[in-house]
């Protein structure tokens, strides 16, 4: 099969791969209807993160079921499915909780690569839910969103503790951030300001559901979101770019016994205890259990509720995957998906 | 009056101070029943926290009122009152949703210093509670516990989301660490690690309703958790200490879902940001808004159903503060009252 592969920082290419075959007899073998690039993958192509050798590409993916082991009881060959980009068994006391990315059994589908046209997915029972039907082909982009950013977005709302009444503030406008906007509106925030000074993206924060935008930075744009949500901070900010500056302006935009959800993955963090504890505001976030929303977050892009789908702006063939990669490390494209 | 003053590091001298008046029409004047020294007055004394000049020292206080302020309207003289260590107005928007700790017009008691015989008491409508009737003697010490370190640690335990079937860990012996403990208790924990190397502490850990004490420290006393705790962390812990090394143990002693709740005062503590985005876990914590929980613990006290005065394993003369501080410094006390 081809599959993206990252030879060093800049370089990645689509080359034969061996096909992925069934290894332990809870997996199952997909063949993806379309795949895209993560956030999370710039920061290995920015050299960011250390490469240890060519690595396989991806952990996001949709695709119809085509082979199953001997101890995949739900799942069946033809099914439609979307996945997390950790597989889980979905049994264990951590994914009971609702902390599958916490999943005793966790295994990082990154590891396998999903950028190509087929994968391998460990235990299939836990990690894949299956649509109601084959999807129509313009939902399939919001299916993929399901598999990773829509859920990171949502989890980020989640731990932020959006609901009715709040004011809440969104730190990054890539597509996490994006999602968390659409997040906050489905679980009845009142008031979204998306902090943002690209023009595209604000248009598709407002789209999403964004009251305001905030274009200001740093110091000044925590004065911005505390000018407007009444003087004391945001009731809920989500934070999804995971650097110093981001964290801080997220904690600071936030008013005392508010919540901060942070899912941007934490990059040279050291978080101030001082500043912490004075702040008096809830902290919660990290690798979002995605699986946990599945279920419902397909419900709503079935019924076309929401259409998370609209992050990628561009759309582009597997074999073009160097081209994609550049667009978004060069913030041409906030998101792009890659058609096997 | 009387009144314990810091002079320097170690210095502390019970001299004489103007007695305290009415300066806003919302004060109240109280004559000190009894007045203590809390871990957090260590800090200056042992230099860790400069100080600017000779300062009155003391934030914990309970006793009668002597004198109200034109506008003070619930609050009358002869009443037996309880505050905390935060002024606060307690109608305030972040007051109403329980964090007085954080309200717009606060004032820190610390800075009028209640190791004396009369103190100032600002905004007294809002920051004192009336007991039921003039306590009985026996009464007194539990009552000035709720002033701070109950709330507090009461406020780490809320913090740390314990509940009913809950494995709680607490970290850090103190007066607050040990009423953490004691609020675990009360809200219902299935099992509650102390840790605490100091038997009369351990003792007083499962008098207040520990079922276990873990001696060990650092990676061994996380460890230990973790094995008291299923093998994946406990649900939640109360940090009481404000240590680097503390903050990190309380984090690792989590699971992932779980909570921790931090309400020792940080110094030089920075959190790494990788770790806590992995650990995935709740951090909630700061000065606790101990006025919010004050009604409920002075009934708890009145009726007899907790005992938090037991913290306080010292009782001597205001006259004799400096040894009183010295016996803390060098941990030959829990926790001194003082009799002004």
């Amino acid at each position: 099969m081809r599959g993206a592969v990252l030879y060093a920082p800049g370089d990645v290419r689509v080359e034969q791969r061996p096909d992925p075959a069934i290894i332990e007899p809870t997996d199952a073998i997909i063949r993806l209807s379309a795949t895209c690039i993560c956030g999370s993958d710039l920061w290995p192509y920015r050299g960011v993160e250390a490469l240890d050798g060519p690595a396989p590409m991806g952990h996001e993916y949709v695709g119809v079921v085509e082979e199953v082991g001997g101890q995949v009881t739900t799942i069946r060959p033809g099914q439609f499915v979307v996945g997390s980009f950790w597989a889980t068994d979905n049994t264990c006391e951590l994914c009971r909780a609702g902390y599958q990315s916490a999943c005793v059994h966790r295994v990082l589908m990154g590891t396998l690569g999903t950028q190509a046209e087929l994968a391998r997915v460990p235990l299939a029972d836990g990690t894949l839910v299956v649509t109601p039907d084959m999807p129509d082909a313009d939902l399939i982009p919001s299916l993929l969103a399901a598999s990773d950013v829509l859920g990171t977005g949502w989890f980020g709302a989640v731990s932020a503790d959006v609901g009715p009444g709040k004011t809440v503030a969104v730190v990054g406008d890539g597509a996490v951030g994006l999602c968390g906007v659409l997040a906050a509106k489905q679980l009845g925030a009142e008031r979204i300001i998306a902090m943002s000074r690209h023009e595209p993206r604000q248009r598709l924060a407002r789209e999403f559901g964004a009251t305001d935008i905030v274009t200001e930075r740093g110091d000044d744009g925590v004065a911005k979101i505390k000018e407007l949500a009444g003087g004391l901070g945001a009731h809920s900010v989500i934070e999804a770019v995971g650097t110093q500056e981001s964290m801080l302006q997220a904690i600071r935009s936030t008013r005392p016994g508010g919540h901060v959800g942070f899912v941007g993955l934490a990059h040279d963090v050291a978080l101030p205890g001082d500043e912490l504890f004075f702040s008096l505001v809830h902290l919660h976030g990290g690798p979002a259990p995605v699986r946990q929303y599945l279920p419902q977050l397909i419900d709503l892009i079935w019924d076309r509720e929401i259409d998370p789908g609209k992050v990628f702006d561009l759309t582009l063939p597997l074999e073009q995957a160097a081209d994609a990669y550049r667009a978004m490390d060069e913030r041409r494209a906030i998101k792009a998906l890659l058609t096997p």
